[in-house]
């Protein structure tokens, strides 16, 4: 993909954002995204190739919003960018004479996508690729939900390599409080802290991630494997809580 | 090894290839850069250091292509390329002066292929770094071999990061037949699919891939972990059979 | 990260150096940063953020020396640098003018460390970040121990990801000697190699890598499995013994 990259646009500058979402895993690589695009300059070309299936009949889009355009395939992959960006222009990808022809049927990466980003970061108008491109398929985020005694229910939507939950529960970020109390499977953790840095070694912490959401981490340890747990596990908030 | 390239070319343009060869896999390495250097533009330096006899009296090379320079130790990690590509220049490394002195025992992807590397990036002709080399060190790349019956034995040759199974089967980039039969291991595949996304989640799928040559997979999941099967084993291909 | 440089300095030149680094283990970050540095271009900006004590009172620092910057935590990932290099001029990130507002509270390498190094990029001077800093922090890296009887006791420093093992001997670059004898756990060495390829496959062999200290390596093997070893495990060289 860099080499066809490099070949339409030899001045180009490529930045590896992760190489490392797990196979077939679309909701992993929207978060990945997601989390992401918004610090990056706002013509900044983002190809985000999670695409289990590839050479099937799903579309290839080309967005552009305030904070850069999007190339990937039409999968729900943007879904967490579209979720905070309004799309200022949406195109499916239908134009062949931006391809690596022939196209392979399972390496669209390499022979649409790339080509495409590489020619978008060359100022072709996003018109050229194909017609306006509408529903563009999102799957809607987990939403916390609010019980009748006040807890919420949330889950976590992601697992760094640290082995840090994230959790779908938006708090302010200087939340730091002891009147919060968080299940996780069957542990419970009394208190909201500023950081991981706050417990001791060894200790589970929860606190408001660097994306303003509840984490649960383990300090100098990995949370994911002390607590076996997997994305999608639910995380219950009780609020102000005097027990 | 990518800092003593920017001290010599400051304005090169770096771009990782891979870092995920297995140690001491050269064939793995020539897989690699088999499948992905005519994809980059003819003027690339591509530096291509797997090289488990380091410090050992196995030479440097640095060819020229019309599809760019390689620049390698001389165990065979080019030999897919040399499969494909005339080779227009060939020398051995030999000339210190361009080396990082003095030159370690063990580590000579940073102190004689990366400055070697970032020397012809500024002009420099191959000619300087040595003489002539000849007879560049090749393994031969597995036959596939035809049957008495007709079938065709191949091997697996690759497995990605997904666990897809890259074969030495070549087909036409458009197969697609019912009358093809694929045997790996004990588990019979009863055609040949246009991509993964054809078949069902979980199911055996065997394709044409982006290198033309038979692929298999699990749609969605891991085709070498389901069928325990490594680099080598052999994949067979009935053709035509009516059965 | 790099977004969040790319906005500030969008002509920057980013090279990833690693992000292999173990959770939390600062004297590996350590150890890579400190091998690799001196190799990149004097005016090089190396942000190095291993980083478990992030939102704790932890300090943030940059230091410039006669081979380029240094943006970190001020928690001991810098050691074997300062080991190495005089400090010209040190400063605490103390203004969050050039920082990402608001800071979170674990993501300070995005929020104030990748900022800082963009702006050092820029030639912003290093005394525009904060006071000077004093006292930055080290750890001590292990010094290998003489013995009454000669002998010098060392320990592991680094474990690669062949699995080959770095200690903190130091050896002159070219000892080739076969009156050397050196253990690690239960096993005897007798001989320091010129390279891993002076043995047989799957032998053990010791040599002096490409920091000048003495290595144990399994050729074509992993010698960090054979022995099943960690870092910090004791490491024994016998001088000059004649049995």
């Amino acid at each position: 993909m860099k080499g066809v990259i490099l070949r339409i646009n030899p001045t180009v500058r490529l930045v590896d954002l992760s190489h490392e979402v797990s196979p077939q895993n679309i909701r992993e690589g929207a978060y990945i995204i997601g989390s992401a695009y918004r610090y990056f300059p706002a013509d900044a070309v983002h190809l985000v190739v999670v695409d289990p299936g590839v050479g099937s009949g799903r579309r290839g889009v080309a967005l552009h919003t305030e904070h850069g355009f999007f190339v990937a395939p039409d999968n729900g992959v943007l879904s967490l960018v579209l979720a905070q960006e309004p799309v200022q222009q949406a195109v499916e990808l239908a134009m062949p004479k931006y391809w690596l022809n022939p196209v392979s049927a399972t390496f669209h990466g390499r022979d649409i996508f790339a080509p495409v980003a590489a020619y978008i970061s060359l100022g072709v108008p996003l018109a050229s690729f194909g017609p306006v491109a509408k529903d563009i398929k999102t799957f809607t985020p987990p939403a916390p939900c609010v019980q009748s005694d006040g807890s919420i229910i949330g889950e976590i939507v992601y697992i760094d390599r640290f082995g840090n939950l994230v959790t779908n529960l938006s708090l302010p970020a200087d939340t730091v409080q002891s009147k919060l109390k968080i299940q996780v499977g069957e542990r419970y953790i009394q208190s909201v802290q500023h950081t991981f840095a706050s417990v001791d070694a060894g200790e589970l912490v929860a606190y408001v991630g660097s994306n303003q959401t509840l984490e649960i981490a383990v300090r100098d340890g990995n949370a994911c494997e002390t607590l076996d747990v997997s994305i999608g596990d639910k995380v219950t908030l009780f609020r102000d809580c005097e027990a």
